[in-house]
């Protein structure tokens, strides 16, 4: 499978394409969201939904401390504490879907759907966690109405795929709030007729331009759908009318934000078997900087501790590489920021460190002598035979001895999912941005433990403790 | 001048149109609504400014009964109450502009910037006026605030109209958040750097699909903008960074929200003399029902007035109309809501009442013996001769008399704009549904003395007592 091209890709060109619309898709969506009993869907979705809820504490603790929040936390405000914003406490139920939203999707260390490029958790999480506080849903509900607003998110996602995102889109933005409200609304109990205008109230706000990337804005998409979601539910549930045809309506969302092609049939059939769940086709992200140079950092990872190599002994870190490795990820960087799209940094924090972080993309650590010796070991070169989630490298040791391996699929991608260890370990070292190691456990137990509690409560209480 | 078509109209077919992009625009755009002072915006459109404010306090006034409010309200918050929702009271800043935004649209009585159907007063002015309690701003600057917001909003307008609307779009919600985060900057003080951030931010958060008309979705737009451009003035002040080249950028809002054509002349050389100014071209409607009756209504109120008419005394009202009123306003009403889609309904209400307020719309003036039967008398024949905003209507009586009169153009027109009488009287008649008369009189007199308040907290205090 190609790597998804992690909204660093340019246009992929253009095709006329247009299905015939199904009528009643966003019917067929509502009763999807309500009717699917909780012991209908999968236990490895469910599972797969604990593993992305640990993720986004971890990646959301972590950015808690960006100076951009404090701005994003001033613009709305603190009455009314319903609900709680990760690392920073109590607040409105729309501000923290608004802010977990933006924290979740900030450092883009979130998941992706690799089909579509679409961050389901981002959007969709923080309109379940706010409608969970609400109504005290069991931890086991709250699992659920993520899997089932993650599945409608990247079902929607694959009707418009590629060209929403082709033509300028941003599709977490856009799609996100959909999933958000479908979750938002299951937890809230709405009826499948509410569920319909929540859906169509959440598409028409839809929002989100590629244009945003590389600002503060692209995270505020997905906190914007979050809350725009959320807010969709609550007001479908209050009695407040939507357009129930968002999707197929005349002048609804296909027709207006996808007019060059949509594929209705992907809102058909949902659910059903294991196999036909997209959210099996989300990958957590292992290292905080661009996919393409995924494949390298797991191989010299996998080397570095097979082996024990000491970072001080290596004279060559060689790799064979997809040609967009060196297209997108090739500056030679002086901040860490750059380090983000610098395929040396990328190999040398991980021979250093085992890892690649946000820690990894200090500006302490791009200046470390040590690692910028070890940038000018790294020699890249350019295999057109192999696939965007495949690598060959091979570590030169002083004395002679040589190490190689091959990745044949990067580790978080569908053939090569992160472990529950990776993943553990991943957030471990990011939670630990900001929380002591005794709140780290006691959080990754809260969570670990949810589809068995009695409510979100407890974890949400040890994720926002300021 | 063509009537706008008010949200009604089909689809005007399409043409490819595209123009260079004038590179830097929304940089142009950020430096008018920084540098522009006060004393160079004519008088005339301050004064214009304080008509629609008027206007929205009224139509809010009297919508803020409706239930869909509360809807509206809960999903939200309460904390914080730095700013005030007409008719309701204190509340946060967001949610201030939200609900006040949602209110000024409810009822599809606000303005018209004739040429592009957008409604500039419902996303700015709830932007300008929470802006203005956090800052206490001058009435004047408040004024100010206004009349550049409403106008970057209409120029961005004109340069992607017709094709944008056509494509589906509901102008107000998308471009409507330009205008309320340009408004906003204004009275927070922003640099033109952190300006065109703000536009970037408003811009990419652009939504609202026509799909969504005849739902309360359709007023949630233009609260959606309100609060999406506060937000992201707030934001931009606080230094959250977005897109500094929303409309011009490659994958900005040109590119993406009107892609079969723009016109990027129409954002250069903004302000000057007062026949730039594209708010002059704002009409302020005199009837709570579709605009292509307005005529009719005009001429029945005229000559009921004129000719003291005693409606038991009616045989006949004969018209000759443009072709759009049959083929938009011909419902035979039994509910209110049907009475805003009936010509018939709407002149006998205009003969016996001589207003067309949402008070002759509820169900028991549609329901009344006397209006129904004069709505029997109701005869209209097409004249394709005539304009949009054109009509001939006679009056016969039973003594055989009979009183014509013609129309050229409907009152509310940018050719026949509505009089300060007119539109003090529609106020009156609309605001006496939330206030007495004594509150009527107050919030009047706070408005039309704001160029000379030193803030707007008098008339935001008159105007959202609950």
């Amino acid at each position: 499978m190609a790597l998804p091209p992690d909204d660093l890709e340019g246009d992929r060109g253009f095709e006329e394409h247009h299905m015939t619309p199904t009528a009643g898709s966003t019917a067929q969506l509502a009763a999807f969201i309500v009717d699917t009993p909780t012991d209908a869907i999968p236990d490895q979705m469910l599972h797969e939904a604990k593993r992305t809820l640990l993720n986004v504490f971890g990646v959301a603790l972590s950015a808690a401390q960006d100076h951009s929040v404090d701005a994003l936390e001033a613009a709305g405000d603190l009455g009314s504490p319903e609900a709680q914003v990760i690392g920073r406490g109590h607040t409105s139920l729309g501000q923290a879907a608004l802010l977990n939203g933006y924290l979740a999707h900030l450092q883009d260390y979130d998941d992706t759907h690799f089909p579509t490029i679409l961050h389901p958790s981002a959007p969709v999480w923080p309109a379940a966690l706010a409608a969970a506080e609400r109504t005290s849903a069991s931890g086991r509900d709250v699992l659920a109405a993520f899997a089932i607003g993650a599945e409608v998110a990247c079902r929607i996602a694959m009707s418009i795929h590629p060209w929403h995102y082709d033509a300028g889109w941003h599709i977490t933005g856009t799609v996100g709030g959909f999933g958000a409200a479908a979750a938002a609304a299951r937890l809230l109990n709405l009826s499948a007729e509410e569920t319909a205008q929540a859906l169509g109230l959440a598409g028409t706000h839809a929002a989100g331009v590629r244009e945003a990337f590389g600002t503060n804005g692209k995270a505020l998409h997905a906190g914007h759908a979050a809350a725009s979601g959320l807010r969709a539910a609550v007001l479908a549930g209050g009695g407040f009318t939507g357009p129930t045809a968002i999707l197929e309506g005349r002048r609804g969302f296909w027709a207006v934000l996808s007019p060059n092609g949509h594929d209705a049939t992907w809102v058909d059939a949902l659910g059903a078997p294991l196999e036909q769940w997209e959210l099996r086709n989300n990958g957590l992200k292992p290292y905080a900087n661009g996919v393409v140079s995924h494949p390298l950092q797991d191989a010299v990872i996998e080397l570095r501790n097979q082996y024990k190599i000491d970072p001080a002994a290596v004279t060559a870190i060689e790799a064979r590489v997809h040609p967009l490795v060196l297209e997108l990820m090739n500056l030679d960087p002086t901040v860490g920021l750059e380090g983000k799209f610098s395929h040396r940094h990328c190999a040398a924090a991980a021979l250093v460190d085992g890892a690649g972080h946000e820690a990894q993309f200090t500006d302490a650590r791009v200046q470390d002598p040590q690692i910028a010796a070890i940038r000018s070991l790294v020699h890249a070169s350019i295999d057109d035979s192999l696939a965007e989630d495949e690598v060959h490298v091979t570590i030169r040791l002083a004395d002679g001895s040589a190490h190689s391996t091959h990745v044949p699929h990067t580790t978080g991608s569908p053939e090569n999912p992160m472990s529950d260890d990776q993943l553990i370990t991943k957030y471990r070292a990011i939670a630990s941005d900001a929380l002591d190691d005794s709140g780290v456990t006691a959080l990754f137990e809260a969570v670990w433990s949810l589809d068995r509690a009695s409510s979100i409560g407890e974890a949400m209480e040890l994720a926002s403790r300021r």
